[in-house]
């Protein structure tokens, strides 16, 4: 009965959460701590280090633990890396999962957080026997892990699945942190739903809209979503403009791996059919005919809390033994 | 020494060409047919099993062949089936490998010509030790092979990898064969290019050029490079705009597989620096950081005249024992 537990750790910019995890994806026990209180990664490990042993000692030791699974902004799986996040306090390069399997003796895998959530389904969720899928998380970001053939793809240099960062609109909308120009994640985000409400408000001062009510600064996506559930039409456009950006962009992946399935996490995602249906109505319209009406869009089946520790300790079960 | 020859079929929508490679990626022998003189499927198949034939007889027999692999249009890796190709006169779906198969009692694999290119170029070409790669063909239209993992990629149904019909302009440019707006295809073939010519030509009626000698009707991508070659800055313009949109489209491709190369094949190339320099430009300007000035752009190694065939005889040295 050794080796059949997995520790999952997802580091975000502002807090860190673990937690070992059984192979149907039961989370046995987990905790959370502060990341960015910590100015230097050394002592954010020990802290983690401390909690964690405690977590490993409550369910036998490490002789039951297979590997850890790390999912961090900027991983890169093949070195073990943290490479140049811009989101967390420690600068330049941080060889974080050979820090870690040097305090644990446990190997660790690290990969970034979207690969590690496509790691998840496919473990847990809703690519559970897939080959061929495409993870979109729709979060304050835009992230992507792809799986072609089984596994996921790195790239040669272990940073493949950047399609937050595509251009889905030439000359479009600035990305303040990239400087790029029309990228998905100036659409298909938190901050791009946002951006487009204030856009629409803008350009269109006849329309009435429940969201007039607010300054500028607290139009959220959370209140475009209580007024489109409201039935107020210039939010509901906000997320079929949303929808169609996010569509045509899907078809564009499609045509690149043809998945079975392409598995949307995140925030946007309740929303519902009102963002859904502009988004199926505009995958399908921008496809070759041999790749339409084949392709599921499915919702992650990971409980959102769950979601980044089942994702992270995933890749302890890929790893060969 | 058996089993060490490999054979190699390209069907084309007007010629197939045919051959029998060695592992190196000599052809030892070689024959071209008609493909569009044939009106059934049946009597092209009893016409190119008897030339075939012989030449399996030249170098020895069946028992020297490991494997026929196939280039086909619409060819579907899984299904070995033809499905649907719209420059072919077999309507539907022609189960074209296992009808070989029958024919030779030899495992006959199939795919699309694109991606046989690309596991051609892995094969013997420029792509030899890569295990990420993206291949386009720039040719009539545009084609491509996705290579991740050291595996071409194709996806749930074997049409993985069209990356000539994503869209790269939305509403841009219509496509007469895929009702598409704004397909890298309808920019980056040999048509593309000469639809720019005429746009240009239309839009600029101020800039002189040599292709204004031409009726618009015997204006084609070979009088435009010859124009370019001269010095004709309207022909020049003509590929500084095409190596844009390509350039951008491959940046978009890098985002989603970050291959160590993109290597490019087909008539379009024959423009070296003219075309290559604002790809380069444009590709790196539309990359994150993390992926800047590492991925290499390539040319295919494989002479034009023996790559339909030596891509096709690639897909037998894949197969298993």
């Amino acid at each position: 009965m050794s080796q059949q537990l997995a520790v999952g750790i997802d580091i975000g910019g502002t807090n860190t959460v673990f937690g070992i995890v059984d192979r149907r994806g039961n989370i046995l026990c987990d905790g959370k701590m502060s990341t960015k209180a910590h100015e230097e990664v050394t002592t954010y490990l020990s802290e983690l280090h401390g909690h964690l042993s405690k977590l490993i000692d409550q369910v036998g030791g490490p002789a039951n633990i297979k590997g850890i699974g790390v999912g961090a902004p900027n991983g890169n799986y093949y070195s073990g890396n943290i490479e140049y996040a811009p989101n967390l306090r420690w600068k330049g390069i941080i060889p974080l999962a050979s820090m870690l399997q040097g305090l644990f003796n446990i190997p660790t895998h690290l990969t970034n957080d979207a690969n590690a959530a496509a790691v998840g389904e496919m473990t847990y969720g809703a690519a559970r026997g897939m080959k061929d899928f495409i993870m979109i998380t729709l979060g304050t970001g835009v992230g992507s892990g792809i799986v072609a053939n089984g596994q996921l793809i790195y790239g040669h240099d272990g940073f493949a699945g950047e399609l937050g960062h595509v251009i889905v609109i030439p000359g479009g909308r600035l990305h303040p942190g990239t400087g790029a120009k029309g990228s998905l994640e100036s659409y298909a985000s938190a901050t791009g739903v946002t951006n487009t409400a204030i856009e629409f408000l803008h350009n269109r001062p006849e329309t009435e809209s429940l969201l007039r009510n607010y300054p500028e600064n607290e139009i959220s996506s959370k209140v475009i979503f209580e007024a489109a559930q409201k039935g107020d039409p210039l939010a509901r456009e906000v997320y079929a403009y949303t929808g169609k950006v996010l569509g045509e962009a899907l078809a564009n992946f499609v045509m690149f791996s043809s998945p079975e399935a392409i598995i949307l996490f995140g925030g946007l995602t309740k929303a519902g059919d009102l963002i859904m249906k502009p988004v199926r109505e505009h995958m399908e319209k921008n496809l070759l005919p041999i790749f339409q009406n084949k392709v599921k869009l499915l919702f992650s089946e990971l409980k959102e809390s769950d979601a980044a520790i089942l994702g992270a300790s995933a890749l302890a079960w890929e790893m060969k033994d």
